[in-house]
């Protein structure tokens, strides 16, 4: 990390709403690590109003976790509803020896814009404000509603953020057409990928109790681990399904296999075992409790490495929440959007559903809703960067998309 | 426990060296938990001195470990020897409220003389000493030399114990022909079992280690979990092997499963097992070695439920000491002492290799050792305690034992 940096936005015009790198700029010197607010969604609004824009900034409260303040943004008072929604919160910077520049710098070297957020993504809403202010400056503003849903929950609990931001909007009256989500959805190069959808996700807990017993005497005990060896092997043995044209294969990881058994002569009493399901839309969250039931019953009571002892006591333990697995239909929406990409990088983006969880699992309840933003690579790593050149390719994919989206629905 | 206890040993002459009640009595008043004396070895001394035994008290030191005091008594100059071996340490009596009678007190309630070190092994030596005082009263001192090998750190660490005292015997010269120890080896009622070697005991700690990533995109990651479900199966499924004429099967318990990820979302990097074996005369430490880590790499290198992955690392630590199993072939030696068991109780005792190791793995190098003495149901538990009748009845079988050993080797 330098000591001394040149000012990085010394040739953008600071105050100019159409200039992504002005914005990114502006919201990275904000340290808006989850919950902290750090000044970013002030910055949001002080550009948005002059845009047009009526803003709110409503704060949501819950038991046992932090009050969090979100942000939502209307310009337009009727017609087709288009909402591009996103966070400004990120995650921790972590040891900033790690970083070449200040986390909160947002330096530029060698034509990058270094700094959390820069991906994960303060430069998915800068370069929808940029896009949003160049249109209005080439053409007025579109003909129907566009607003901003921005939450400062998404890398935390996301029990402030965007889900009672949805509810507090559609109380209100909010009825959205379609909604883009700024994550980055690119692995590699800008173009790579537009989420159409995601898999599902399913979490449990299996605690196993057996008979403890000394090691030379097993005949009196019965160890869980035997059991929990069964269990583990039928819940990875056999895919879960091979995929459909829509969605990778479903997968699961076992994620912890805990005992704490301290003595190498003692059989343990019990053991717990944690895994997680991502899973394809072959499933839904009951469908495959269900079915993961089964192997986990028929594992404990095969008997298998047990020479006729009782069974184990297995006990599973759901998480709550799970998610669904979900696929986004808009044909409109979704050629608005590739033809954007297409039409600004010449690359015809993949249509996936890979990859993690994101608020669109939320947002889907309310209207369509598909993801396209940065490339991810340095998300939540030590000197998260993007490129300024990527900066300005998302702003142009955005404009067209914003042009093309309102003609389809004029 | 009571508050108040009648003196239990009121009907008994508790300076009769030929009455196993007293003298156990006074041994479990002695609280000589584990590394401490606790006035055992001198009450001991002080029995077996005007029964014309030469009496040491060496004290052993290592680093890391408690000072350990021990004993050794011989009586006679010359001809066959005979050892008893034993311990008088015990391990902790736990919460003093679990125990009906006081742990340290001694107290007979019907029938029964409740205290730590009743049946392991307290009972044995006084029985043992009562025996011997019998012999000489009735018929004088055997035709060779009686010793008592009696440790104070057979549940403690074992450093400071039996193997120093060995070596320090034979440094002075010491030769034994045959050993009994007296530990508790009958699973149920006095007669039922004679101990006439042990299984091996060898341990291990696996540390496997993979690559950390998110559980939505296990592709860039290798689950160490993966692997390790894949040699546990491979350690469990085939049996070591089926056991011989003189041993049970080999048997492997994995101990404990250790990963230590509290995160859901997150593959881990690494994760650890812990197994022991116990093992019959077919495997040597060396040999099971070598299967156990041909079974572990091929299970790693097999590749089942990774896809073509790289394989993740394993280290095998094995843990220090092994015990190699052993099996005494001294015909004469087991058959005394079956005979006596038969002779006093008119059962015919099983020459058993089952259980856990003891110190008799260590006395095997210096001369042919079984092992015969109360009964083990109540051994390490609170309520600990032997029936008075039992008490008796191995006194007697010692004291039968002592004549035909030394008739055998007449």
């Amino acid at each position: 990390m330098t000591d001394t940096v040149s000012s990085p936005v010394s040739t953008a015009r600071s105050d100019d709403a159409t200039d992504p790198v002005a914005i990114l700029t502006r919201l990275i010197r904000c340290p808006s690590v989850t919950p902290a607010e750090g000044g970013a969604l002030a910055a949001l609004q002080e550009i948005l109003a002059p845009l047009g824009f009526a803003v709110e900034r409503p704060v949501f409260s819950d038991i046992d976790t932090p009050d969090v303040e979100n942000l939502f943004a209307r310009a337009g008072a009727a017609g087709p509803h288009l909402v591009f929604a996103g966070h400004t919160d990120v995650v921790p910077p972590g040891d900033q020896s790690d970083w070449r520049e200040g986390p909160f710098s947002a330096a530029i070297v060698d034509g990058e814009l270094y700094g959390r957020g820069a991906v994960d993504m303060k430069g998915g809403i800068a370069a929808f404000v940029a896009a949003y202010a160049r249109q209005v400056e080439r053409a007025g503003h579109p003909a129907g509603q566009v607003s901003l849903l921005i939450t400062g929950d998404e890398e935390g609990p996301a029990v402030n953020g965007t889900v009672k931001l949805l509810d507090w909007a559609s109380a209100r009256g909010e009825r959205f057409d379609a909604c883009v989500v700024g994550e980055p959805t690119n692995p590699a190069a800008m173009g790579d990928m537009i989420k159409i959808g995601r898999r599902g996700s399913l979490s449990a807990e299996l605690r196993i109790t057996g008979v403890q017993g000394h090691v030379a005497y097993p005949h009196l005990a019965d160890n869980p681990l035997r059991t929990l060896t069964a269990i583990a092997e039928a819940l990875m043995d056999e895919p879960l399904d091979a995929g459909s044209a829509e969605f990778p294969a479903s997968n699961l990881e076992i994620t912890s296999i805990d005992t704490g058994n301290g003595s190498v002569n003692v059989i343990p009493a019990r053991a717990r075992l944690f895994f997680n399901v991502r899973f394809s839309d072959r499933w839904t969250p009951d469908s495959l409790k269900v079915e993961l039931t089964r192997r986990i019953e028929a594992a404990a009571a095969s008997g298998r490495f047990r020479e006729g002892r009782d069974a184990a006591n297995v006990e599973i333990v759901w998480r709550a929440r799970p998610s669904e697995s979900f696929l986004t239909r808009d044909d409109a929406l979704t050629q608005a959007l590739a033809g954007a990409v297409k039409a600004v990088t010449g690359r015809q983006p993949q249509l996936s559903t890979s990859g993690g969880t994101s608020d669109a699992r939320f947002i889907k309840d309310f209207c369509p809703v598909v993801e396209f933003g940065l490339v991810g690579k340095t998300m939540h790593m030590s000197n998260e960067r993007v490129p300024v050149e990527d900066l300005e390719t998302l702003t142009r994919i955005y404009e067209t998309f914003i042009a093309r989206w309102f003609a389809a629905h004029a």
